[in-house]
Order: C-alpha cells, then sequence, then structure tokens
C-alpha cells in the first residue's frame, strides 16, 4: 500500500501519520512549539538539508499544521507559525517529550522545564480521563470499533496484556 | 547532520523521533495497542511488505518498545507484546488519535471508541497539569532550558503567538 492510499483510510493514525509520520517534521514541530519561527533559525539548529527543511515546512503548511507569515518587506523576509490545528498538536509532542525524557536520560533531570502557567508549577503534563478526572494508561482503556463505521481496526480487546521484561 | 546522530542528542524529541519518527512504525504501535500481536495479522491490516514489516518490528524490538515471544512450538511461531516501555507509549498514540479524529473526520464520529474501564464511560482523555489538574494545551505552557543543561533548545518563549487562520 502506498502512503497516497494510507492518508486516504479512515483510521485516525494513518491520516496523522502521513503529516506526523516522519523525524525531520516532529523536530521541525517540536521546534515550533519552543518558538523558533525562522527558516534560518530551523537549519541552524537541526542541521537539515534546505532541501528537506523546504519541504518539510510545504509539507505541513500543506496540511495546515503551520502557516508562512510576512513579518518584512524590502528585502522580504517570513516567518513560520503555527495555526490552531497546529496547535492543537501540542499533546502529541508533549507526550513525546515525557517518554523520551523517561527512557533517554538514564536518571538525569530532563533539560527542558515546562511551566503551566496558571498554576505556577513546573509540570509534565498527564493523560487523564475527562469524566473522572483520573490518570489513564493502556491498560485502563479498552477499545472498540463503533458499530457503523467500516474502519480498519477489527480487534476488540480488554486491558491490555503486555511483556513482564 | 546524520540520524543516527540525531538519536545521540540530548533532545527528547530527537531521541524519541529515531524510534518513533516513521509512518509504518507509528502504525504498528497503533496496532499492537489495538491487540494485534501476531507479524501475519499486522501483514493483512497494514498492507506493508513483509520485509517492511519485519524491519520495524525489529526496530520496536531493538529500542525496547516491544518483545517477542513464543507461543506455540512445533512449529515454532511467535507473536509482538507491548513492554512496558512500550505502553508508556500510549499518551502518545491516544493523542495522535485526538487528533486525527478531530481535523480528519469532518464532524463525522471517530471510528474506534475508547472506554475507561474503572469508570465506564467511552472518553477522548485530555491532557492536564498534575499540580492544579486544569487542562493545559500550547498556550499555557512556557518552556525553557534547565540551567545547568546543555541541550540544544535555545529559545525561551512566553505562551505562544500564533496564527489567526
Amino acid at each position: 500500500m502506498k502512503w497516497d492510499e494510507i492518508s486516504q483510510q479512515q483510521c485516525s493514525v494513518s491520516r496523522s501519520s502521513a503529516v506526523l509520520g516522519d523525524r525531520w517534521s516532529l523536530l521541525v514541530l517540536t521546534d515550533l512549539f519552543l518558538g523558533v519561527r525562522r527558516f534560518e533559525d530551523f537549519h541552524q539548529r537541526l542541521g537539515l538539508s534546505r532541501t528537506t527543511l523546504t519541504n518539510r515546512l510545504k509539507l505541513l503548511a500543506e496540511h495546515g499544521v503551520l502557516q508562512c507569515h510576512v513579518y518584512q518587506q524590502s528585502p522580504t523576509r517570513h516567518e513560520y507559525r503555527l495555526t490552531p490545528k497546529g496547535l492543537d498538536l501540542f499533546p502529541v509532542i508533549s507526550a513525546l517529550v515525557n517518554w523520551g525524557d523517561k527512557y533517554y536520560f538514564d536518571g538525569c533531570a530532563p533539560p527542558i522545564l515546562r511551566r503551566h502557567v496558571p498554576c505556577g508549577h513546573d509540570i509534565e503534563p498527564v493523560l487523564t480521563c475527562p469524566e473522572c478526572h483520573e490518570e489513564v494508561d493502556a491498560r485502563s482503556i479498552t477499545a472498540r470499533k463503533r458499530p457503523d463505521s467500516d474502519a480498519l481496526p477489527a480487534v476488540e480487546r480488554g486491558p491490555l496484556s503486555y511483556s513482564s521484561k
């Protein structure tokens, strides 16, 4: 199956991953959330080729995740900003940072601190249930196909079995 | 910069994306969370080549995200299970599903229902602050480099400016 076919499928992750399932796109997005806006800054910080960076910015713009804005005339200069659709990717990037901090720093303190402005605490955001407000994880969630959906997933499962190692 | 260099960097997302920044890996992971365990099932559901599937399962195993278990002798048959490190990716996949459901279904009901077993509600998990328990988003979080860290990100920012479109 080709990727342009996958992106047409009903599965949410199939469609999302046609935008996000690329390492450079993830890093460009992370930099956008850290306040980076300009081509030269992305280029310098990420060390990717100008062609690759141009392609990734174009892809993210085509999917409505970022927009290019002119911030100076003569000479014309642009910057890239997250759209509301892009800002809604914050939970994905935030969860990825939490996971990386946990598994790739070997007990060291994570390099980036995140502060929740309204309450003033440095935090690692957690995933919770909007009904009972308890933290959720893989074992407390079951998934099933909506009866009237012809989506790809056909496996119905209870809380996950997992490796003990 | 090569990807094996990126994966050695301090940034959590750089390291995580060396494992996750790949479309097929994301889809294999999503299927694992939906209860898929066996090579033939991944192959049939995702429609990717056997070589690509083998490579992605190997990569995820090398990074300790899944483990291969023998579930039958003569003939030997294997299945793949998420490890605790893999199960900890649930917030990433869950956030990706939320985003895909919001932006790629045009107001239609999402195809997969997720139930929080302890309280019995069908939910979309939300990201919250573990201190004040309010929901967090990109605009309520500021990021700054830990003073003693030599991590890549050097931009310090307040709540995000964003495109109004």
